[in-house]
């Protein structure tokens, strides 16, 4: 029997394929199936009890009765039949099959039903199969198609696979990489993703030979973890961008479309960043990043520089303010390099960086050579209103390209009938071109992103992947989450645990004061609201009275006093790490307080990660340049904020038998954190 | 002598025009110019003084010797000679100028003062200026092409004028809109817009009947107040979409382009949106935005709904994702509406908002007609990929548009020789075709939000703008500021102001204790860190020690007390008021404390405004449900807040004295607010 992963390679890569449900009749998805498999150079069989032949295709009565396996069956037959039909291809040894159409899960209760009854089918075997609600997929190397949409056969070939949860996004993208000049290696809808998903694609794709980047778009990812470490593997060889859905509330439609929840957006774009894929707003976008990574790539590298050289300002202006937003770094060039420039342009022109040729002259080619030596700039984004008369962009690109062996974007627009033939010059000699200012910073941001986020790759396989373990923790309440945390470096406040009133009097005497009283007892929510916690309590009679209203609250198991020395004043966050049901275990960094619980601002990350990655976490906070220091307090200690995200995401890493801790709020001051209250699950 | 007005229109539509500079040399601007106006039906002439013909026009030596005024005359001669020949051009009586190329203020300090002179050359006269540093004009009605940039005489001829900032994403713009079918009325670059601003072309613009639409591209706005003024009266009459940079710090490079200053840039897109301009992210945006506008428009309304018509989920939940981003109404459908659909589509399809008819089939016209009779939509946004078997949106969507009466948007793609005749019939009946699913929810966002800021604008006509006079104010302390707060309806804390001890303690016993005790004094800076705020004071022991510590306080002048009593808690907002450079009254709401300082997030609206967009600028700011009640607390007195700002916008409407009013903090609680600090400049 072959492996699992065999008969991916016989489903998407076929040499026979058997069309179950094959028909003569125009409107039905069979004879569209068949159809479409035209130019497919590998044998195909028709499977239908009533015919001899189709469409010239010999046919069969079924699959057991063709005698022999083939690579890949497309079921192109009734929901309902699914399920024996695929047990019959199980049993005939074939590679996997491809069910087109839906009456699965995205439809109700019954197709929910009948999907689970697919998969029983498809246990204990190694047959794959795509789908269900999938309009196939077309592989150009193989020269498959397997789909019953019209116009998937007239996609143009190209090195850019296409990877959708849904098949109108797959060609949507597909469609769209057609007019960037690109084209695809492999397009494939997920449909339902029952058993191959877009890891399973991914794996696949990183041998095909002919695939050079990868465009995936994700609506829900059931398996987010094997995702992640899929991607991880993947994207150092091969560049991958994402589009994912899930931004706004739109789960009801989403779940009627494939059956899946869409999960949380924001860890899913954490986890995808961290994998190393750049994740994009828009199909333009990811047909655009796609084909420009194709074609080009920077060396992993956290900041790398971008040279913007522009025939015409306004958009220069535009291209600059689009890199800056995207946090791409626009450097300052080197006194050698403007000198050059300074030679071969009026006076007055700007020569920084945007470099502004104002209108493009006979210069413009030793100003692109000059901006493209220098050490700072790793890739170059062109802009250029097309003007013949002044600039042939097909002759000087390709040239200054070939001269300093960095990446070159261009953009250019003008009449149609002059600038087409350009284009296309361009394009075939693998140059890329943007269709507008906004595009081009795209493509360079791209390559940007690509390039940093590779470079955060290299920083954490570098590292030790710490993973704690949690002593053993039976108690479950506050002072027992805090001797926790104290064990993974996390301080909390001196205190004491006290069972009796006595115990708290003895302990009040020994800790600083002002302290602060709590109720200490397993479970216990809304301390706060119950009388549960008194702050600075100074003296003994304060104590006693704050013992005693700690002991009116109906409790009820037994309770104890926790008398806690109060923290100097700082900044409150909230840090947190949970087990993601799809994604794993996550870290979660926000500001603690009202306001900020108000604005719902949390940065998360999938763990294990380093101090690095934890750093970069404060700074994605919207308010991170509080940690700086506020009305002329000095800063506050972000590595020690770090280093907790560190060794909360270890621990959950470390001790399966976790799924959440939270300390809310852990104060940060100039010098150090301490975990005010703990929750651990 | 003619008016400013009519000197404009002779400027943008001349029978008669002179190229001072012409020249028979192909590499001149003053070539280039002349060549562009091969088409131009008027009178032309050459003027140079050593030819009697160029390229076929009759030339003369001077615009004297030519004998007679020409309406306009193309200034394509050194920057240093401009100052001159527009002194020779107003004693000939001609009506306006244009001057092709730079080197002025946006060149340094030289620049500047020739463009000071160039000023003076105007000044006192109605003669009006295009540019300088401009590449010129295209006005299609008049047949004139002023431009010394290849490729502007091949824009194509329609409905959208295009006004831009810089010539680069003039052309940018132009072509864009080329691409998607439409083209340009007028299309002009302003340059350093030393006379002739966005606001002249606007009112220009708002008479030409072949505009239909506004296309506007801004960098920085001197005249801010003006712009919104015009917009305000021209906005309801034909749309203006508006691309403005300056959210990123690009400064430095935008000044060495057009030598102006970028401003705020949350002020300015705020100020276009009062104004009812829908502001865009990007040139494609700004095209595509102009061109739907053009064709399509629908009634003031605050939340007009979009009905989303999809024959593929993938695509259809982009677009639902894009809409709500926006905050675009796509609104639940009526039961009749699901029920008539119902019956066209098989039963596992997704009949809400969107329709998703899963492909398109032959229902799909009942299904659209069906979507479109629904009073809860107000336009449509249609997407299908070409399958020109099941569907032929030529012929159905024009069909169904004549027959509903509403705007209807389609977005397709597919391989180019099919869908692009019929994305061109499309085009050529009027419908705006997008080439994705996300410029689909785009366009269809325009037409949202354009009527949400039309219905806004009737909102704020319809309100009698409020303008308060400050009483007399000699006196710049606290206590004078929290008086005229109240003079104003802001309510403030009870509290005396006393000059000595005695008057202090004697209001002490008369307040609620305990009380705040503040340094009063002139302009005093800083109170807090000098140790002139005391909190909770509450006996007058302690009544006397902040006392004495505030006269141990350095001050140049005199110093009293103010003791007032403690607010009750709260949220903390800064609430101001400003009088811009350019834009004029403003006001300004943030969120108070530390949090909130960091993150520099505030909402700004121009003055006068009503309490509905005061209320709105509530829901704007980061942490909007804050106001609803937070921890169990009961909701916050939104109405108060918004009070408070109609009354400081009033009141520096009112005052031209006033530069700036600041309330930091003003406590915002269920019953009401109190201003707690005040500052008037």
């Amino acid at each position: 029997m072959q492996t699992r992963a065999q008969n991916l390679s016989r489903l998407l890569a076929p040499r026979s394929i058997a069309v179950v449900g094959a028909s003569a009749a125009a409107d039905k998805a069979g004879h569209q199936a068949l159809l479409s498999l035209e130019r497919f150079d590998g044998e195909v069989f028709a499977i239908n009890p009533r015919a001899s032949e189709i469409l010239g295709r010999p046919a069969f009565p079924s699959l057991s009765a063709l005698g022999r396996s083939v690579d890949l069956v497309v079921f192109a037959i009734p929901a309902q039949a699914c399920p024996d039909a695929i047990r019959e291809a199980i049993e005939c040894g074939c590679g996997g099959g491809l069910i087109l159409g839906g009456g699965f899960a995205e439809s109700g209760p019954a197709g929910v039903a009948l999907q689970e009854r697919v998969a029983e089918a498809l246990a204990q075997s190694t047959f794959r199969l795509l789908g269900p609600n999938t309009a196939g997929f077309v592989n150009k190397p193989a020269r498959v198609t397997a789909s019953f949409v019209a116009g998937a056969d007239r996609i143009a070939d190209g090195q850019v696979a296409v990877v959708a949860q849904s098949a109108g996004v797959c060609l949507t993208v597909s469609f769209l990489l057609g007019q960037l000049g690109s084209g695809v290696s492999l397009a494939a809808g997920l449909g339902n993703g029952l058993d191959v998903d877009a890891a399973d694609l991914l794996e696949f794709l990183a041998a095909q030979p002919a695939t050079r980047a990868i465009a995936l778009h994700l609506e829900g990812v059931p398996a987010g973890r094997r995702l992640f470490e899929t991607l991880r593997r993947i994207t150092p060889k091969k560049p991958v961008a994402v589009l994912t859905v899930g931004q706004q509330d739109v789960g009801e439609f989403a779940r009627s479309h494939t059956g899946n929840l869409i999960g949380s957006y924001a860890l899913r774009v954490s986890a995808l960043r961290q994998a190393g894929a750049v994740v994009v707003e828009s199909t333009a976008e990811l047909a655009a990043a796609a084909s420009v990574l194709s074609a080009n790539r920077l060396a992993p590298r956290l900041a790398p520089g971008i040279g913007i050289l522009t025939a015409q300002a306004g958009p220069g202006l535009l291209i600059l303010e689009r890199l800056k937003s995207r946090g791409v770094s626009v450097p300052t060039l080197g006194a050698g390099t403007i000198e050059r420039i300074a030679r071969c342009l009026p006076p007055m022109t700007y020569i920084q960086n945007p470099v502004d040729t104002a209108r493009p002259s006979e210069s413009f080619p030793e100003v692109l050579a000059a901006l493209a030596a220098d050490e700072r700039i790793d890739a170059l984004a062109i802009f250029a209103l097309s003007e013949p008369a002044a600039l042939r962009p097909d002759q000087v690109l390709p040239a200054a390209r070939a001269a300093c062996g960095k990446p070159l974007l261009f953009g250019t627009l003008g009449p149609p009938p002059e600038v087409e033939p350009a284009v296309h010059a361009l394009r075939s000699q693998g140059i890329h071109v943007a269709g507008s200012p906004e595009e081009l910073a795209h493509a360079a941001s791209v390559l940007a992103l690509d390039a940093g986020l590779q470079a955060r790759l290299v920083r954490e396989s570098s590292q030790p992947a710490p993973a704690l373990a949690a002593p053993a923790h039976e108690r479950r309440d506050e002072h027992a989450a805090k001797a926790l945390l104290e064990s993974l470096g996390i301080p909390a406040p001196r205190r004491v645990a006290c069972r009796s009133h006595d115990e708290a009097h003895a302990a009040f005497r020994d800790l600083e004061k002002p302290v602060v009283v709590k109720v200490l007892a397993a479970d216990v929510l809304h301390k706060t609201e119950l009388g549960g916690v008194h702050l600075g309590v100074a003296d003994s009679a304060a104590l006693q009275r704050a013992l005693e209203q700690i002991d009116a609250i109906p409790l009820p198991s037994a309770r104890g006093y926790l008398i806690e020395e109060m923290a100097p004043p700082g900044l409150e966050l909230i840090v947190g790490a949970v087990r993601d049901a799809g994604f794993g275990p996550s870290v979660m960094l926000g500001l603690g307080g009202t306001f900020a619980e108000a604005l719902k601002e949390t940065v998360v990350r999938l763990a294990p990660l380093s101090s690095g990655a934890a750093l970069e976490m404060l700074d994605e906070l919207p308010a991170a340049a509080i940690f700086d220091g506020f009305r002329g307090s000095p800063p506050l200690d972000r590595n020690a904020v770090a280093e907790a995200l560190v060794a909360l995401g270890a621990l959950l890493c470390g001790d399966p038998t976790l799924t959440e801790i939270e300390i809310n709020p852990l104060r940060v001051h100039p010098g150090g954190v301490l975990a005010l209250d703990a929750v651990i699950v």
